[in-house]
């Protein structure tokens, strides 16, 4: 063997160490400890009969977190985004018109998303930190007849959580297929894919589910599934010599929910190579959750973000958007006349290890995020950040009121005990 | 708060709790412990001064695993197959000619995802067990005039590595991009990106880095990165209202490498939530590599690939394919006539805890794949393996000389010594 000395680098920089924080900010959030302890476990063959059993658990735990039946329940192996991508390009074939309902960010990115998969995507608009009614979504299925609608339900760049439970029956009448992104809702905000006709909802691990980013929790109805089905191209290598390449498949591989749904179900046709330490990972994060159970946990978000909102008004905030429509987990914070948030944020972070977030677009400069997810939808976080942030405005030259943050926040949860 | 009951799921659901396993397969294999102690260190926020210069460490790091000085060296967040598929579908724009020399299985996914990405594919092929020589290669490059070669350095499929060094010239000549997937070569087969005039590398962790599945090394050299800065479309939200979409903007946002190498970069434009866990594995992966020496890290895995060669052949059976091509890390060994191959493999798991593997296409049934890989290419894993191996095969009925494996590799390993 040769004897080459190891690398400088190498040895400059030593094992992973991360500074203590208190993730407060839209997510990623600070991951629930038991979610991390579940990732250190040691891997298992692609096809190990525990494999495949846990992959069968992740679904029937998600079907839980989803509030659904739908046989059709995975994860993606990619972020948040890739689940969008992944629901999204399995759905649309070129040409498709695809409706979306855009009220922040994320709404944009589902716009960008569905033009990338050659849809003729017709966007409408309400101002950032509104959500839209029922009735502005059904003119416009019947104006642009779209094949799918495609909607965020909390978008963190406004803190607006858009109510769903009345878009399944407009789909359901104008025959349109309904996707979902609720990675920033799911756990903290109801959802009920099933009950609210939704056909495609994608998710993420790292905000109120606690875990990190880097596995996509996706559903799917049987009506999106068959869509799906319809365009399946098993690909070179696994298929039958003599099976169809469609004209319509899917312009992506590794997104391609036919192959993916086969490779997760009784087939177990090779597709790519699962990823097991997130799947152990999602696994937990489901767990935790229906640990505590669904009802609790959304009861938690909501008691923990209504005392984070009750504090920041109690330092003399305000709070920014329609606060009917606020998510449970997060809440956006105007920034004081003549304060610069980022060295606000800065020096909470620096010397408190907390941080909040900053935001987009429009409300660049404008609004802090403060989240209040998963693991960290706890009193001491909430009472801790608000004690902080008092601080720091105080220092920033902000005149608050002594301790109003934390005591009305105390205050909150005194009154909000059942 | 409601205290409605817990999930019976979840309750009946224990911890993640894998079995025991030595993994001995084509991948995944065992992970090496240091990379999974790494992935259960806790999240910090996505622009947090830490993970910045995480992100800059693991770009560091794998320029030195890659053996290139390429400043657009990143992960990607998926498995393997999302690094191909981020490489090709950034680099091919639809109606682009691509050539794929094909000797196993990932140059057939090749072939599908650059189909599925636009391209005219023209695809050659050699006998399943052998590689290509430089001269078909260049012949093919002449009459095709392709704008991408697009090839496996390592198809675990066949066992086979096909030789890289003369190509890159050739691609220049002719000017061609070259693109290589060395997910299952990297750390065990010589890779020299910049020497060999390789564009776009992209890698795995699954193999012999040693980690799980789940984040995909990518590195691209300048001219790669040129006609991708080419294609550049930033996405709605984060985009100037005034730059612009281009008509040949990637077809995926996911995997746009224009857009993600914005993210890497000093720009820091928002485009994933990188996944952190991932990223501080992947960190850990080449940090036990540049630890023990990259030179060293391929004696080994030669060295103990070599003793398994020696000890299949001493327990009499035949190795698959062409051997001065085999790849140091993983042999092909013929399943002996009458032998039912499932079966045995089976009681390798059930009996012994250990996995090898089976096979695709044309050799499903013909022949098993055994691994030695990153934590795997060991001493006692392949002597554990072999003497298994012996006894679940006396058990089937098949003549194998006593000891007659681990007597070959432990000769193997004492002439070996230095």
């Amino acid at each position: 063997m040769t004897t080459r000395a190891t690398s400088e680098l190498s040895a400059d920089l030593g094992p992973i160490d991360p500074p203590v924080r208190l993730l407060m900010g839209p997510g990623p959030i600070t991951a629930y400890p038991r979610v991390l302890q579940a990732m250190s476990a040691q891997l298992v063959g692609q096809y190990d009969p525990f494999m495949t059993t846990t992959m069968n658990e992740v679904q029937a735990l998600y079907r839980e977190v989803f509030v659904t039946s739908n046989d059709a329940t995975l994860v993606v192996d990619g972020t948040a985004r890739a689940g969008i991508e992944a629901a999204l390009v399995s759905l649309i074939t070129p040409g498709d018109r695809v409706l979306v309902p855009r009220f922040g960010r994320f709404g944009q990115l589902l716009v960008e998303i569905a033009e990338r998969c050659g849809a003729q995507v017709h966007a409408i608009d309400v101002e950032w930190g509104r959500a839209f009614d029922a009735e502005t979504i059904e003119a416009a299925i019947k104006a642009v007849r779209p094949k799918l609608l495609a909607i965020v339900h909390g978008d963190t760049s406004t803190t607006i959580a858009q109510p769903l439970d009345e878009l399944g029956a407009i789909c359901r009448e104008y025959d349109v297929l309904f996707y979902c992104d609720v990675t920033a809702s799911i756990a903290g905000n109801r959802l009920l894919t099933d009950e609210w006709g939704i056909d495609a909802v994608s998710a993420g691990l790292q905000k109120c589910l606690g875990g990190p980013s880097g596995s996509a929790p996706v559903t799917l109805s049987p009506r999106a599934v068959e869509v799906i089905e319809s365009r399946k191209s098993i690909e070179a290598g696994i298929r039958d010599p003599d099976s169809v390449v469609r004209e319509n498949r899917v312009q992506s591989n590794y997104f391609d929910l036919g192959q993916i749904l086969d490779y997760w179900g009784p087939k177990r046709l090779n597709h790519h190579t699962e990823a097991t330490t997130m799947l152990y990972g999602a696994r937990e994060c489901a767990r935790v959750l229906l640990d505590e159970g669904l009802d609790n946990c959304l009861s938690r978000h909501r008691v923990h973000g209504e005392a984070m909102l009750a504090g920041v008004q109690g330092l003399g905030l305000s709070a920014f958007g329609d606060l009917r429509y606020k998510m449970t987990n997060v809440v956006g914070v105007q920034i004081p006349e003549g304060v610069h948030g980022e060295a606000v944020r800065a020096d909470l972070l620096t010397d408190y290890g907390i941080e909040i977030g900053t935001s987009f677009g429009p409300l660049h400069g404008r609004i802090w995020r403060i989240g209040t997810m998963g693991y960290n939808a706890r009193r001491d976080a909430v009472l801790t950040t608000l004690t902080s942030l008092e601080s720091v405005l105080r220092r920033h030259g902000v005149k608050v009121p002594v301790g109003g943050g934390s005591d009305a926040a105390i205050h909150h949860y005194i009154s909000a005990k059942p």
